[in-house]
């Protein structure tokens, strides 16, 4: 070990080696977006994720969980603690399905309709904020690039 | 709730209104840029967090834990588990700082330098794969983006 020179000052701080990864600047991003949208979504009493598992069921009233739980991709029991949330909550009914005695039907309640629309309109004006400075044509290819990305981890 | 029509039937699922939001498509992308890496990274015994501490200590020696935990927005609690592992896997050291008693100089091993540089070739080699279907244009312009919407997450 005698070979590595150990450096006891204070240095600046360099994360030039991770900003050449482009995953470095997504996660960022993403960072800023998340705390960003959870702040947004605070006044409404929804975190990003009970937001997402809201919107769906809105629209697509009647959806099953285990299709709710593909399409936003979480573990099972993490959806049943946010389903039981928005369930307490009025936002939605969990409800029996003659055809199949094990399934539940998702559907948004008139206030889980009435909520989640306030709350996609705030996070409309929040997100263009945040986007401001982009143009519709930069937005539709940063888009374009993150579904490539997305389909190129499924191959 | 009378007037709220009940569905009962499975129905195919759509997410149109989260895919009018970029951060609904920055997140995807980043879960599956995160899976993909975090799979390239395991025969090295490193996950995505301890990788960017790693690579962060072995360009900036000496540097200190709070400046580390700053750079990678980590809270000190979970940087200290994750510097015992690599400490512990004789990756990293922390030194003594002379001048001041209560801060330690992170500094790499030979070994730590080492495994590094092959991890990082290892992601370089598995980012390109993923992000083959873009042109080196599209990949500046999603950096470009990502870091203005970091920038204005600050503002």
């Amino acid at each position: 070990m005698g070979e590595v020179v150990k450096m006891t000052e204070a240095v600046s701080v360099s994360d030039a080696t991770l900003r050449s990864f482009m995953g470095y600047h997504v996660k960022r991003a993403m960072s800023v977006l998340q705390a960003d949208l959870n702040a947004t979504l605070k006044p409404f009493g929804l975190r990003m994720v009970t937001y997402s598992a809201l919107v769906m069921i809105v629209d697509n009233p009647g959806m099953r969980q285990t299709q709710l739980a593909d399409a936003l991709a979480i573990e099972r029991p993490n959806l049943v603690v946010i389903l039981d949330q928005l369930e307490e909550r009025g936002l939605i009914s969990r409800d029996k399905v003659p055809t199949d005695r094990r399934a539940y039907a998702l559907n948004p309640t008139e206030q889980g309709r009435a909520l989640c629309a306030e709350a996609t309109d705030a996070n409309r004006a929040d997100e263009d904020r945040l986007l401001a400075g982009l143009s519709k044509e930069q937005r539709a290819a940063v888009i374009a690039a993150m579904n490539l990305i997305e389909q190129g981890g499924e191959a």
